[in-house]
C-alpha cells in the first residue's frame, strides 16, 4: 500500500463540510472519496487533516489515504483534476511517508476570517466574507486578541458538548487591515468545534464596544460557551494552512 | 425633474448582459429600472456608460438616470443597496449636472481581462478568470499589442454586422503578471462589440504560437471578422472604469 498526501482548496459554500455525515451525501469527505475510489478502483478512505464546518473554505486543507496503484502521482492529480467539480481544486499530490497521517500528523493550522468592514457592497468576494457595515475598535480588538494567545482551555470557545481536553495554544491572531477589509488570522497547535469562529464572534463584539477587551481572562476563566460572544458566521472563514 | 448619476458593480454571472431585450428579463437594465421605478414610483429608465455582454461583470459601471423627487442621494442609495441582489452592487450614487448622460458623456474605458494562466485549479476567482494552463509568450503578446494601440478602423476586431464607424483608438494594453494571472488591461476613447474579447483572443493565439505579433498590421487592414483570432470568454472580462 503506498501512502499519498493531497493538498485542496475548495469553496465550500455549497457544501455540508467536510465530514461524512450519514445520509448528508454532499460532505468534501465524500465527494473526495469517491472520486479516489472511482479512479483508483478500490475503496478509498480519505482523512482530512481537519474537519470544517459547512460552509467554510479551504485554502490549502491537507488529506491523506491509502492505495495500491501503479500510477504515478502526476498522472493521479491530472485525473482527478479532471473529475473534481470547480469548486473543489487538487492544487498537489505526492507521496507520504508510511506513517503521515494528514490529522495525526498535524501540529498546526492557520485560519484567515476575512470581514469586509464596509457600507460599500462587495460584489466578488461576497461568498467569502462576513459584511460589517460599522466602525470596529482596531486596538480594542488587539487587545482582546493578545489576551487570548497562549494555552488556555478554550471551553468556552467551543461549540458542543465534549469530555475530551479544550487545553490548546494560540501562538498568534493579527489582525490587518487591507483596504476596506480587516482579515484575522490564527495561528495554534490545534482548534476546537467552531473555535476560531466563537473566537472571531467575540472579538468583533470587543470592537463594536459590546465587550471590554479586559474581560477575556474573565471569558476564559468561565469555561462556559455562555460567556464569550456568537459564533461568527461560517463563510467568513478559510482553513488557511496545515503545518507539519 | 434631477439628474443621478450611479456607480455599479456586478458579478455578470448569472445576467444576460447589461441590455433589456424582449423576452429576456435578466438583464443588468431591466433589473435596475425596476429596482429604481418601485424605490422612486414612478417609470425609471437608466442608461448605463455601455452595454456588457452576456457574463462579462463590471467593478465600477456607470449609470445615468432622471427622476422627480425629494429623496437625498444618501436615503435613495440605502434603499437601493436593501432591494438590490448581493451580486449587484450600488457602490456610490450622486447628483449630477442636467447635461450629464452615463454613455454620451463618456470620454474612455477601461476593461480588465483576467487570464489564469497554470494548471493549478483557481477554485475562488474560477467565475472571473478564463483558464489556460499552458504557456504564453509574453513578450510576443506585448509586442502585438503595441502594434494594436493607436486609431485605427477595428473592423476586424468587432462582431455582428454595423454601418457605423469601426474606427477607435486604444490609448493602451498592459499586460502584468501577477502569480498564476496574467492581466490585460485596455484603456481606450470606446470599444466595438466584443472587441475586448476579440482583441484578448487574438493576443491569446499569439501567445500560443499560432499568429505572429507581425501580423497585427495585416489583421486591421483587413477589417474582416474572419482575420483575427477567437473571441476570448466572456466570464474573465470586467469593465473596470469609465472615464468622464
Amino acid at each position: 500500500m503506498r501512502n499519498f498526501r493531497l493538498t485542496l482548496a475548495y469553496d465550500g459554500s455549497r457544501y455540508a463540510g467536510w465530514q461524512r455525515q450519514g445520509n448528508t451525501p454532499n460532505s468534501l469527505e465524500e465527494k473526495l472519496s469517491s472520486a479516489l475510489s472511482r479512479l483508483l478502483a478500490q475503496p478509498i478512505e480519505i482523512a482530512g487533516s481537519g474537519r470544517t464546518d459547512a460552509g467554510v473554505h479551504a485554502r490549502a486543507q491537507v488529506a491523506s489515504f491509502r492505495a495500491e496503484t501503479d500510477m504515478d502521482c502526476a498522472e493521479l492529480l491530472r485525473a482527478l483534476r479532471a473529475v473534481l467539480p470547480e469548486d473543489i481544486g487538487a492544487l498537489g499530490l505526492e507521496e507520504a511517508p508510511p506513517q503521515f497521517h494528514a490529522r495525526l500528523s498535524a501540529v498546526g493550522k492557520v485560519y484567515v476570517y476575512r470581514i469586509w468592514n464596509s457600507e460599500l457592497p462587495c460584489v466578488f468576494e461576497r461568498k467569502y466574507v462576513w459584511q460589517i457595515p460599522e466602525a470596529l475598535d482596531v486596538p480594542a480588538m488587539e487587545r482582546a486578541a493578545r489576551l487570548l494567545c497562549g494555552e488556555h482551555d478554550f471551553s468556552s470557545f467551543r461549540s458542543g458538548r465534549s469530555k475530551k481536553s479544550a487545553v490548546r495554544t494560540v501562538h498568534s491572531i493579527r489582525i490587518a487591515r487591507q483596504g476596506e477589509e480587516l482579515r484575522l488570522t490564527f495561528r495554534g497547535n490545534g482548534f476546537l468545534y467552531h473555535m476560531v469562529r466563537i473566537l472571531t464572534g467575540t472579538l468583533v463584539e470587543v470592537g463594536r464596544g459590546n465587550l471590554r477587551a479586559e474581560e477575556m481572562p474573565r471569558i476564559l476563566e468561565a469555561r462556559n460557551r455562555a460567556a464569550s460572544g456568537p459564533a461568527a458566521p461560517a463563510k467568513g472563514l478559510t482553513l488557511w494552512e496545515v503545518e507539519y
